[in-house]
């Protein structure tokens, strides 16, 4: 698999400093990141998955705006994690950025729409498509570590948003700590995607 | 990527004149197209998504005879065109061919089980796997336009229709003008897996 | 596509006699295909799409003992039917392997979720995904056959034991001779993805 090339200085250290995407890359994924999770949350606030408790910051949309600024820096995050562990492939265009959104996005829409089913069934599906997501958007272990560290961090954080009186998640579907039992397939899906686009972001800015 | 080369002539302006695809691969496209009409139809109305309130024509299973007829011929007109645009690949063969009716019959049949499910992440969904199908299948511009084409004039003809009193959308999934919301995703796909079949089929005409 | 050859003896008749697979891949397809199907079983009882009428042998989970028995021996068969039936392909990994498996457990998931939806609608969409996964994991005919044994001799068994008083499917959900209408595509799709898992392990002995 052809490889693009970083400057030699690469390194998991430097990377904590000097972020490898550059600001426009860097806006485009803080933007994406911010509009997914405005169009998911709106899903989960529409189908009673979710709830707002704390009204304390203004609203964009159905969402808190602590909310796409959240998803919006963890994508960036991500991103700059996945360039960190390994060189990302040269291959891949917009299409295949397209499509790996598209892939979360669905995946974050159904997760709404699972609201009144047999949790079982559900959750089942939700990690077999996260699976699946990984599958075709994943190239080994960097972006698996991508989104192992996003379906540990996320639930964990809306976990302790949840004690914190911030949000809930509905009864029934609030199995996992508060949350919803199928909330790290959904955040795992996630960090491979966002993974997925730093490569696509870091290939572009090297090749043209 | 390999394709096939077309007969000197070839040009949008010719291909009006004269189709590019031969008759038996018409008649098929269009029994696949009016096959796949009726099964998506029979969902539509089963779950009440969709009306028929003029009876005027003979009944096929649960569609209007237009219904079929419409579908079948925008099928041929959807591959014909995409042959016009661009030329065919060379690659790909009836397992393709089957997955891309495959991956719209599946669309169509989501779109009728949403009925009674939240708008929003309901078409977030639906455009999410029309973008996935358009990934699998289109191979750039000239499918996608052929997509774009599905979308405006399909959903277009629909909301004349459901104007003038022919057919109608329930309550709920009719906030396009009268028609659902993710109706331009489903032609969409439909343009997509369209033009791919009549690639294979042009490609099949050529190679045996 | 690179095969793995097999030793010169390898022969259907043969293989009746002595599997082609190793004891400890043996061990693992049953595992495998006794946990998927447990987990999807617990599905279609909590979703109230199947019931076990006898209890005579102890519940393992949600299943009666023999369910997890049966889908474990049927992963290993259908296995060494591929097996018997062309060489395996030498390409693929244990992310294909993990992809193949989700895409079973994602669909036998989904049946439960469509449990009171519209028949119609629901039955395309599963075949539909059927076809999906065998065009994906699949690789000609001996993969399409293995699916299309075990769309026959899957249903065949479950409409025995329905007429036999063991086990029934709910009311709405039992038009093929007792069994769900979508039941052959979810055993087709069965029957690919353990033929697939097949080649993986049999690619794995031979190459490591």
């Amino acid at each position: 698999m052809p490889r693009v090339s970083l400057p030699a200085g690469h390194s998991i250290g430097r990377q904590m400093l000097r972020p490898l995407l550059n600001p426009s890359a860097l806006l485009a994924l803080f933007a994406l990141g911010a509009a997914g999770g405005l169009i998911g949350d709106e899903g989960h606030v529409a189908s009673g998955t979710t709830r707002y408790i704390s009204h304390a910051l203004p609203f964009i949309w159905k969402s808190q705006l602590w909310f796409p600024l959240l998803v919006g820096g963890a994508t960036c995050a991500i991103a700059e994690l996945r360039l960190a562990l390994a060189p990302p492939r040269a291959e891949g265009g917009f299409g295949e950025g397209a499509a790996a959104v598209a892939a979360i996005v669905g995946l974050y829409a159904l997760t709404a729409l699972l609201r009144h089913d047999p949790l079982g069934p559900a959750t089942s599906l939700c990690y077999a498509l996260a699976a699946l997501t990984a599958w075709q958007f994943a190239d080994g272990r960097a972006a698996v570590a991508c989104g192992v560290v996003a379906a540990i961090i996320g639930p964990a954080t809306e976990i302790v948003l949840v004690a914190a009186g911030v949000s809930e998640y509905a009864e029934g579907v609030d199995g996992l700590f508060g949350v919803a039992p199928w909330l790290p397939a959904l955040y795992f899906a996630f960090g491979v995607v966002a993974a997925r686009l730093g490569e696509l972001f870091a290939a572009r800015a090297v090749n043209g």
